[in-house]
């Protein structure tokens, strides 16, 4: 992208973002704010936030964009890439597969039906333990540190805690994730206990931010792993590509060919309401709204995503 | 039936009871020792055992009627029939349903897929799960003990105890009951701790018992709950009906079909290669091989029941 | 069963018959008539008849039982009986399996998902399209009189007939069972041409009877193949056995195991709302009530039968 | 792309291109040529041909590249595009959904078990027969006769033709087909008659062609649907978009995953062996190698486009 497309861009932020985000927060009544963790129970379903970050820094924000909220899902793009780097490909991927599933990100369906009983990839609930019991560690307590470490390296945001709230919370309801987990062990994918694979998920599942994390974060993936404000490279180019492909494919739930469709970047979701999403090599782009849709997705920051995909033709196809 | 035919198939058994064990003997060699409870693959798998007791107690035994096994699946019978006692059908029936499924025992699809998310039926292992968590307790080594005592009652044996070798070997190794577990508690099916369930669970499982006392058990059954020679009630007749229906439509495994088919009794098979089953208004049957065929019944067992139907028109139908 | 029992039955139901009825006609309003095949949808909801037929011929009945209706379901049991004695054994249970399946009766997961890909049992639709196949003749018109004759024949009435609206009206519209018998094809389970197996299918379910029919065809099974009243054995005892064995675990759709605890008989329902049952060694039984439950069973049928069973203490265990 | 650029891309292909053929071609012996359509099963299993045109209309060819295939699945983007350009996004996505499913091409599962029972997109095979029934036309003939003439249209070849051979190979073999087709019908998503439709379906799965055509009709998705060479828009641009998400996402089969992320490139492939696919704003690729993997996608020409993608850096990520 030129300058002088940049430039533009960010003019039509500056006059237009506030209008698209009212647009858009019209549609958090569509939505319900996750119910199934307590905690997450307790935002307000009309919130609506963005902050958009150009490869210098400079911010364009709209709406709650100071609204703190924990990853959820979000969190697990990064396990996944601190587990290639601390694993490399070929043993990630003995743990979980490359497909898009279909189903539900809780569903066990294909670990009993499908050989070898994997998870079909590491965005699923399933797939996102496993990738928790690769992360490196001589303990949980470090385990846990070394991935919050990583969230505050490439976030550059050295304040980044756990909200440990959300963290009991989710602990003291995740039935089905302990299903899932003791699924896995059975079916040998799980080399670790359960109770310690999945306190590391949790924690880094309630890691707490603002849309300006996120919108970092992105644009770290968006330049391919280099950081284009500190100008150093945080992740191998490699495993940027293996996340972004598999947000691409996989990252919005079983809704994620209808975004490809209609917003068509790389994004994670998470049941916060958040998304974090990129324009490759441009910029990185953070959201929240609690009140999500039928498939897990905020229903407000995909309306705002697919007016900003199509006003500026960020679609990848 | 006539003393006559008693007479007379009493006789037959004496002639020939060890003479079809022999032939049945062959067919271990078909089957495998179940290798997923360590403590249950140091079984021999060329073992087979019969007891066979009459309204009087008399009994034909044969092989290795002697050998001490645990009752594992054969156990859901009884605590099915326990928690009907405790509870009423009503509430029982609000925990689990009354179906065949089709699928493996410890299977989680239709869990999955099928609303209202209860097990199908009580003897699958979900449907066990369910019904360990309904035994009436102040406390989980109350409810054990109640069932324990339950179990020497039905037997008339006060010294059944609980193989802790077994407990123990099952309770760490059962990652997928685990799974089971925790899927019932998110599906709302569980009221208590997923822990002390397992351990209700796995304890019962793991009654240590003899052809002799399965037969003796099972001619409580057959007498539709009087204990013909205590000549006592010890069940209500309306659990006894419900317990026999599914161990003729469920008890098998999903082998229940064919063995309906072709023994034709009400029956409930365990993974220790133990079979209970009954000739209604007349004998108790217990026997043990613990080579099991694919779908997890006794090669052995199942062939000598076939021979033992056949030439004595056991047969429901 | 002795004469006496026989002479209170009797007098019992000359007394309550009526009222029985009358008290299950309260909930065909329940249920709803089968819409999928349109011919069906005319029959009026609240109709409940039955015929009840003591070993020499006689009847009871009461309420709407000369209304004519078509076998549907019901004839899968008697052509899984032609079948059994057209190719024995061993060639039918290579087609079809023995095993309940949990599943909806049009349903297709097994097939795609359990190998061989075989039906479960010849009760389910897609075992009877495979049951069809087998059916002798050298053309399928051949196949349909053969059929046609076997059913006058066990029902000792020569005017038996094929209702050609209800005929059609099934061929029209069961693009599921098309897609049954495609998937049966390609699996290899039919050697025949889908539409002429489909003919025969169709054909066998729109024969069109009373509940003195079904009553009679019925008395026939009740004694093991032997026509009790011509004194003559129309079928050889083994394959009874196998029909009533399937009758009782899979007979009434995935409500099989429901009804084998309320009634506890081996019977075969079908979406005209018509129920065939027997007592064993006694009578035959014919109802019909096509106001129909979610499961696809006459809400009205089941509940008399319920009534029946308990005053009467028929339920085999 | 620059020119420069470009003009790299060009010569290392003329250096290289036969070595990398030659490479992969000892791929082939790893896979299968399809053997449930007859027709296809003579291919050669070591045939291996590959045509990448720039925009332009120069070619860069190696191999087997005038061995002449049949579209088989790759029809499937065009019918889409034909079906989309017929009847406006509304439509088609009311018969067909957007997501990848993780399954079978040939699976009924979701249509089974996920409501509302229509295809969960365009290109498995229950989504591409009911986009065939979309076409507009009065008659099957003419609706055929219109594909075609798209097809010749795009690939700027008046004389693609079905090959005969292989159409009435499919139409006698394709039984699944056939059973996926009525059960769309009974769920009320295809209009037509199953026949009339399959027939569409057959004859644009039988156009036969070769690379060069593969690589001409990928030239034009490359371009947004216009054709560079004759500097004409031949479909609109979203409907590109719609097609190569499509093909992202859910291109090749059950391995989309696994190619996005090795390959990371828009795809379509064939059991004829075939892969259409395309450098964005520059190439369009046509390759056939008829031994296929366990999912069906050409073994030598998946590893061949990893060796392009790789000294290129084509991946989209």
């Amino acid at each position: 992208m030129s300058h002088q497309q940049h430039d533009n861009t960010w003019r039509l932020l500056q006059d237009h973002l506030d209008e698209w985000v009212n647009l858009s927060k019209a549609h958090t009544s569509e939505g319900h704010v996750a119910s199934y963790i307590p905690e997450l129970a307790n935002a307000s379903p009309d919130i609506l936030g963005i902050c958009i970050m150009d490869s210098e820094g400079n911010t364009k924000v709209s709406g709650d964009s100071d609204f703190p909220f924990t990853l959820q899902s979000i969190s697990k793009v990064f396990t996944l890439i601190l587990a290639l780097m601390d694993n490399g490909e070929e043993i990630v991927f003995s743990k979980v597969g490359m497909e898009p599933t279909g189903d539900d990100f809780n569903s066990m369906l294909k670990l009993e039906l499908v050989e070898p009983g994997i998870p079909f990839n590491p965005l699923i609930n399933a797939g996102a333990i496993a990738i928790s019991s690769l992360i490196k560690g001589n303990t949980t307590d470090e385990q846990i540190d070394r991935i919050l470490h990583f969230f505050q390296h490439i976030a550059d945001n050295p304040s980044l805690s756990i909200n440990q709230h959300v963290f009991r919370s989710e602990s003291d309801t995740a039935h089905r994730n302990r299903s899932l987990a003791y699924f896995l062990k059975d079916n040998g994918v799980l080399d670790g206990e359960v109770d310690d694979v999945l306190r590391v998920y949790f924690s880094h599942c309630s890691v707490e931010v603002t849309c300006t994390d996120l919108a970092r974060m992105a644009l770290v993936l968006a330049h391919n792993g280099v950081d284009p404000i500190r100008k150093r490279r945080l992740i191998p180019r490699r495993f940027v590509q293996i996340a972004k492909t598999f947000m691409f494919t996989c990252g919005m739930y079983n809704a994620s060919g209808e975004f490809a469709m209609n917003v068509g970047l790389p994004a994670k979701s998470g049941v916060s309401g958040s998304i974090l999403t990129m324009v490759p090599g441009q910029y990185g782009i953070g959201l929240v709204g609690p009140a999500l849709n039928r498939k897990g997705n905020s229903t407000a920051g995909v309306h705002l995503l697919g007016i900003l995909s199509q006003e500026f033709d960020w679609s990848l196809f």
